[in-house]
């Protein structure tokens, strides 16, 4: 499919979502048996628009993911135990906090709850790894938004050997029983694993290197995961493999682009609002009834 | 002043600072002595611009706002102490909601930490009052909001009666001991306590009542509340009074206009930012070492 032509103003999200040729959460879902290496950073599976488009449609369904956030945060507040809990993980430079200014930002803050897991603090490091994630875990009615997760526990862990094979292999496990339950809890899981290239990162590091309102985010550390970039790409592969389930799948999202990966969450996001089926909360009180109190105060 | 002339593209933003008769800071910060019930909800001190100004004014202080947020985000990140608590007070349909909606959504959602603070979680009741507030505090190099706070403390506590005088009376002090206490750990506290009319509240609430989508910001308390309507200005008054210090001052927004309430607010918060002459860091590795490391990597 090429340029489309241009309908009325109504009809333009939905003229863009017809450049996806599969819908989103099918082509970048990873499937069982999937090679991670043959994932070519710089494409963008199911996407036959540009730039522009990918722009434009994030930009049309700004409105329906707000609505429809507002609708789950409404839920909420009535009594409801829903929440979405979008995971984000990826090398240095792959874009995560691009996706939170820019996907996340288009909704009330009111109903997000983001957090940034780093290296574990002394208190965190007497719990066990999930401690930090559960108190992290969205409240009912929010969209919580982990950048990086429980998920560095079989990533950095394993790369950097801070654990025997012993301990990290058993968190495989632990971690889709832990998903489990929070699914049944009434969180819906969107994770997402963002996928750059090695030349890309090493010209997003260069640019964090020449700009003095880049140098925070660069960490001389960055250096030392790049010189291990096969040991992680194989950690993410099994990663991928041992965790990615019915209730809690992974989604591959090339990151190159950043307009596609973009695009890919916020379309991710959006359909995981949509697959709730969210309503608006009935009174749970007498509408006319309290018309007259506030009538007569 | 009435219209102005439009200047070039890069002078609007100033030209249309010039709105301001006063530095908003100025105008609104509360004045001890001053007398909460002469303040007209629909006035607009210090502005004498109009609506369509108002919010050019906020579009146009939206990139140096989301600026120094992440210059501030940037200086925690790299070992900084310094946030911004935005406490924002109103009773019901005042407009706290939307002030974070559309002025807090103006930056990146990762340097924003937000807490709504309802009647007390069991939990929450075994502990003194400031724990949860506690808890609350941005971690350095975020802006911290807060829908309802401490105050509550001297406001619903004291009009329903839900301890004796002589608790909540003691909790002046302790508030302002407290604010103090966060201040000098480096948090910029703004305070603002948005004032609606009867009127309006009343506007709003049937606003809420007559639809649907919005049956869920309805609670049947808030008749109850707006029956002491009397008593809630004493408090306020009173907190106003007591509450209001050098080192955390209070603003007073009258918030019958929304737009108004918005302005405000967000350039009171551009005020609390660039009071804090925020750079960039400075680099904390040897940037050519990481530059020839990079490159051979």
């Amino acid at each position: 499919m090429g340029r489309h032509t241009r309908g009325p103003a109504d009809d333009r999200p939905q003229a863009l979502a017809h450049e996806w040729s599969a819908a989103p959460s099918d082509a970048l879902r990873w499937s069982a048996g999937g090679d991670l290496s043959a994932v070519d950073p710089s494409s963008t599976p199911g996407w036959e628009g540009g730039k522009a488009e990918a722009t434009e449609l994030v930009a049309a369904h700004a409105d329906e993911l707000s609505e429809l956030q507002e609708r789950l945060f409404a839920e909420g507040r009535s009594g409801g135990s829903r929440a979405v809990l979008l995971v984000l993980q990826g090398l240095d430079t792959a874009g995560k906090g691009g996706i939170v200014r820019h996907v996340v930002g288009l909704v009330d803050p009111q109903g997000v709850m983001h957090r940034s897991f780093g290296a574990p603090t002394e208190e965190e490091k007497a719990h066990g790894y999930l401690w930090r994630i559960r108190n992290a875990l969205p409240r009912p009615g929010h969209i919580g938004v982990f950048d990086r997760s429980h998920h560095e526990q079989v990533l950095v862990v394993r790369v950097e050997g801070l654990e025997p094979r012993a301990e990290w292999e058993a968190h495989y496990d632990e971690i889709n029983a832990f998903e489990a339950e929070v699914v049944a809890s009434g969180t819906t899981i969107v994770k997402v694993a963002l996928v750059i290239s090695r030349d890309e990162q090493k010209q997003r590091l260069t640019e964090r290197l020449e700009r003095p309102d880049k140098y925070w985010k660069y960490d001389p550390g960055d250096i030392d995961t790049r010189l291990r970039w096969d040991d992680y790409v194989a950690a993410y592969q099994d990663m991928l493999d041992r965790t990615s389930t019915e209730v809690a799948p992974w989604y591959v999202v090339p990151a190159d682009r950043k307009w596609f990966a973009r695009l890919a969450v916020s379309e991710l996001l959006l359909d995981a609002l949509r697959s709730l089926d969210l309503g608006w909360p009935a009174a749970d009180f007498d509408v006319e009834a309290e018309k007259r109190r506030l009538a007569g105060s």
